[in-house]
């Protein structure tokens, strides 16, 4: 039994908490763990950490990295798309390296961003799921409806299976319904949501991929032909650009004939857009969810997020507040699947908000810019203990370090020397340079940049710890 | 005729554009110029500039000189409350300076946050009242209403006057109605809105005050005995420390006989709270006023403005969003009047986001907090041409400056010399210094603080060029 955890999505509908480089499976949303770490968590009890595989992309890979660590994740598989080919694309390329690994694997498919109230009944449920799927069915979990859900998919179930309790075969995978029709569904005790929730044997889904999709299934098993070599990136690149990208879901379930649904009454939620934080979060007496320095003059059913700056809110119905660093979102629930428009609106301005938060995290620690005016950007800067940016130069721009906390190491040129919390260094335009924490507790520093050009691009990284060297052709 | 503008409010229903020490009359609300700019230029044909008083408060008064000063305002009297008596106060004030300079002086009482579409016929009204008040009467316009607002209080007409149009005796004050009665109002030809425009000899306003709020008079004569001598300023704060706080409507309005009313029709608006927006600035096809980087998702009827940040709105109807650099305000237009309860809990909370925007403006220019951490803080600093701060010392706190444009020239301890443009320089804790622009065009700077305290009140101040050493008390 193996866990393969989708984690690669860029929640724009959770924006502007979420954003393409850092979403919401990396945020705690509720709890003290992020989405990716509960996810994880769930499952350990049930499947090694080194039977798990993580599919994600370089963008996200690293802080995944980080928030699993922190679970004493670090047998962990990781699986780097490089570029997103949906669900398909990711449960093949799980697959083939499942396959590899052990021809009779069964996979557990888990997206990095559900919520599941009742862990036993989960459990109980996957348990059932990986019996049926050893006989070659492609099963999945579907939730009994509490509401008529218009977010979700539903699944209606055919004749049951022979010898195992709340199994089914599938009649039919249904789209996201209009209201009067998820009505119907919630009346019917044959319609289940459709969770998401996969157990499936890696050769079987293979096979199926094979059938209904052989331009993927062609590309996969050339990528297949390169893993373990010292091509197996590059040809991954290449290969993954002429892909298709299409859902498991439409692409191989809605035609299967081998597939099987186990009914669960787990407490299941897809935390999909701020409306599901109903569903989990325990509102107060008016029924609004608040966090943060907020100022709540009569709100009813509202969600309120203030990250750092005071919020006041008066008079609101049914409304989402999200307030943070760079960007505020005020959405009606009843649009909350519009969010992801306003993403999309972004990118067209060509600006970073949809993409990055205010802070951008590192292997290192973080920065954040405070402030950028004509001819000079100001950022806060924090290096973990014992980290050390990679050594570099800049071709336009010179910079002024501040220590505000903690001892700075720092090499300009040929020199090197130690800066004390309340003392500052310069780095002139165009010197090679490096900032080092050579201490047991944070260093945090004000830089001043100085330059026609501040954008992150204009960096040459000659030694780095992190890999982020350009790679040679050979 | 002489103009009196009270400008002391701190207009707390449109927070948080407004603050107490810079409040909604220094804003441009709409059009190119701010409140009082547009409420000096209304007047500026009709009375001289070295005619008209503006009222304020010593946290207010040095941007009100400064705004009023690009209107070639620099022959304009000012009148400083040292706290804020309501409307009384303020008119008995500038009551006895008026009769001071000219016992017959006729007094046009103007607010400093009003909106008049159509000026000409202001023009016209305000002299119709001057032949009514020269006569003795205590003369208001009053606007016919064009809608139920329950915003604004009402004027019932009583006898119509002899030998002049439109205007009537009053009949009664009448508080902002419940809708159903603003309505009937509506209805109601003899049913005006109380502008808040009066117009009177300032003896005769003296007169009434001393009738009907005979504490006040006597308090206000006792200032006058010291208009013009060494005391008069420690005169007045002790004298306006005991005064009532009432406004003139109802300490002297609601109970004079010698009223009158002069109908206007000149598309008055009181720019009291964000809802009045609607009435006096044009909305786009979907009834929304918008400004600064929105992305609008389908609302409709709703106000959004985003002074820095992107603001992204979905599916709103009837709703203020305003969205600046420290705090965010969003309220249903039916509680707009409810903002306040806001600003009254911030007061409470002992924070300064009530008080002061993010960006502080002052004499020589303007500072900016980037950020607040522990031990550090982070400003940038805009001076002036030709402008510098004051000598001074801090007890607590060393600083590093970084200019990013212009060339500062500094002093730190006996030392005197410039930085250019990317260069720095430190000033330790202790140590006397100051920080000019001795150039032509502005000077931009960071500033890096350290230190265990960093209160706005670790200062000693040695030289100044704006009156800011403390006095010596005899």
């Amino acid at each position: 039994m193996y866990g393969v955890i989708l984690a690669g999505g860029s929640g724009t509908r959770f924006w502007p908490l979420s954003r393409e480089e850092y979403p919401k499976q990396l945020l705690k949303i509720f709890g003290n763990q992020t989405l990716i770490q509960v996810t994880l968590s769930r499952i350990s009890s049930l499947i090694q950490t080194e039977s798990c595989y993580v599919v994600t992309n370089p963008q996200q890979i690293e802080q995944i990295r980080l928030q699993l660590k922190e679970l004493g994740g670090s047998a962990l598989n990781y699986i780097s798309e490089p570029e997103r080919r949906n669900t398909a694309g990711a449960i093949g390329l799980a697959a083939i390296n499942l396959r590899k690994a052990d021809p009779e694997a069964v996979m557990v498919v888990l997206s990095a961003d559900h919520f599941i109230r009742d862990e036993a009944a989960f459990h109980e449920s996957l348990l059932k799921a990986c019996r049926i799927a050893e006989s070659g069915r492609l099963v999945t979990l579907g939730a009994k409806p509490t509401r008529p859900e218009t977010a979700y998919g539903y699944i209606q179930c055919g004749a049951p299976l022979q010898a195992c309790d709340d199994a089914h075969a599938v009649k039919r995978f249904i789209e996201k319904p209009e209201r009067e029709q998820a009505e119907k569904y919630l009346a019917d005790e044959k319609t289940l949501w459709n969770t998401g929730i996969f157990v499936w044997r890696a050769d079987v889904i293979l096979k199926e991929i094979e059938k209904y999709m052989p331009e993927l299934h062609k590309g996969l098993q050339e990528v297949e032909a390169k893993i373990g070599t010292n091509s197996e990136d590059e040809a991954l690149r290449q290969i993954y650009a002429g892909l298709p990208s299409v859902s498991i879901d439409y692409g191989v379930l809605e035609r299967s004939e081998h597939l099987a649904v186990v009914q669960t009454d787990m407490g299941w939620e897809d935390v999909g857009s701020w409306n599901a934080l109903d569903e989990v979060v325990p509102g107060d007496a008016d029924g609004n969810i608040i966090s943060g320095n907020v100022i709540n003059i009569g709100c009813q059913n509202s969600t309120v997020y203030a990250e750092k700056r005071v919020v006041g809110v008066v008079g609101l119905e049914n409304i989402v507040v999200a307030d943070t660093e760079d960007a505020t979102l005020v959405c009606s629930k009843d649009h909350a699947q519009d969010v992801k428009k306003v993403v999309e609106n972004l990118k067209k301005q060509n600006g970073v908000a949809h993409l990055v938060h205010r802070t951008v995290y590192r292997h290192w620690g973080s920065y954040t810019v405070l402030e950028e005016g004509e001819g000079y950007k100001v950022k806060k800067l924090m290096v973990h203990p014992r980290s050390r940016l990679s050594l570099q130069m800049h071709h336009q721009r010179s910079e002024h370090w501040v220590v505000v906390e903690g001892e700075a190491t720092v090499t300009v040129g040929e020199s090197v020397y130690k800066i004390p919390v309340n003392q500052s260094t310069f780095v002139p335009m165009g010197v090679k340079h490096r900032l080092e924490n050579a201490t047991d507790v944070p260093l945090r520093l004000v830089e001043v940049q100085n330059g026609h050009y501040l954008g992150e691009d204009d960096i040459v990284r000659f030694e780095d710890d992190y890999d982020r060297l350009p790679k040679k052709v050979s």
